[in-house]
């Protein structure tokens, strides 16, 4: 993440019990961010605003593929001609789809949006919030050490830059099965965080990332295991408390979960096969 | 809140030094709610679903009318003449309006949809992410104590005991002025536990919440601080950090914010001479 679009500079009053002082303070910036979609029907070119959500700005590219893929809109990198952004306003960023390919966007009238916390969006009603994943569970069962999870915990810390500078962004990052590290992005919005990594492993045609470890720095509510369960993730860390929903999703979907990671223990929720002790 | 409702207890395998150990846990409950608003046209009564977010249980009459209005769909505690819960689906509620009112929905094709912190959902462009408030900034400058913003960061600590047991919800708290308690809501969304609190007010024919200081338990993104300012509260105080266009629009809408409150000391990132030191 460039650190020149992620922080902003604010004079602030710090009240201590020293008193008041003025002082320089670091900010993670958010700023909407408008996605479109654009594709061919009956040989006209059709573009669609499909979300404006709140974001810290970088990697809007990757944010916008993640965004569209984990909703179910684009299902395919083949479908993908280029991700467009506006030169003059930066906070649109426009999916070209390849002719003969047209968004999944249910009804046509659909016009959802989203904030930094917000997958649900444009969802005809509460039976249509589960998205189905094209990936399907792998059969063959893939364990993995509990001290990884130990060791991807102090990875991230040492990672999250910006995350300390300004205490309001959080992180997504993913690690293979050993915990090396593969990548990390950081939002505001931990949802935009996620989609930013699923739209990276898009874009490569990395998908499903069934031999992957996905870690979250905060709390693992539904959308997120929704989201990981999109992108074929099976083994999702959180460095915060799953809700009640993450943890149903999650076992239904086969994934393992962890919860409340921290230097020296965790939580397991689901999928506690794949998890062996050293 | 009830804690029946918002706690859920589940068999967890913890990881710890000495090794696995079977143990229940209790998780915050996540859940799909739908709030639709029920008016007349034309003679005849129409049913619209209005938004699905997912929510800890309980409140949800206050969570529908807090949502309605901080999206600036109804203004008005007359308009209001009931709000029914489902009977059979615990996770419907719609709010009826009197005879005569029509909700502002903008298009009446809009069906928006949101999630536990999602607030601009359903607006037609980035130009429209602000909602407009009816209530003007007082021009009468209220002082605050910098002791009150202690004060209650102790007070918000000893109340929130579900936050305590699950470690996954977010609670927004009403202060007087002096920093006398006056109202709690507790929900997985930071964006929800804010409405249900505005709600409640609404609900109570309590709203523009001026001489009020509200505290958020979590950070502060710019939707929190659109709802604070729709609800005409001057005075918003977070744990977390505000983000770079929570603290414009703090500023823009003559609100004090307060970040990174704490034991001892907190941040002052707009509205500075509304705060006294002691």
């Amino acid at each position: 993440m460039n650190p020149d679009t992620a922080v902003v500079t604010r004079s602030i009053q710090k009240s201590t019990s020293e008193g008041l002082i003025w002082q320089d303070d670091f900010l993670a910036v958010e700023e909407p961010l408008e996605i479109s979609i654009s594709y061919l029907s009956d040989h006209k070119r059709i573009k669609k605003n499909v979300s404006v959500t709140m974001r810290t700005p970088s990697r809007d590219e990757e944010l916008a593929l993640g965004f569209l893929f984990t909703e179910g809109i684009i299902r395919d990198f083949n479908q993908i001609e280029k991700v467009v952004s506006n030169e003059l306003d930066p906070n649109k960023v426009t999916v070209v789809l390849r002719e003969g390919y047209v968004p999944n966007l249910n009804t046509s009238e659909r016009n959802f949006y989203t904030t930094s916390s917000c997958g649900v969006c444009g969802k005809a009603s509460i039976d249509a919030i589960h998205v189905t994943s094209s990936f399907q569970p792998s059969s063959q069962l893939m364990t993995v050490s509990d001290q990884v999870f130990l060791k991807i915990f102090s990875e991230l810390n040492s990672r999250q830059n910006i995350f300390e500078s300004t205490g309001g962004l959080h992180a997504s990052s993913l690690y293979d099965i050993k915990g090396n590290f593969q990548m990390i992005f950081e939002d505001v919005g931990r949802h935009n965080a996620l989609d930013k990594l699923i739209g990276a492993a898009f874009r490569s045609n990395m998908l499903p990332l069934q031999g992957s470890v996905l870690l979250l720095s905060g709390r693992a509510s539904f959308e997120l295991i929704q989201k990981a369960h999109m992108a074929g993730i099976m083994i999702v860390a959180a460095i915060g408390a799953p809700s009640s929903l993450a943890a149903e999703l999650a076992e239904s979907s086969g994934i393992t979960l962890v919860g409340f990671l921290s230097k020296e223990k965790f939580n397991i929720y689901t999928g506690f096969d794949r998890i062996s002790k050293l």
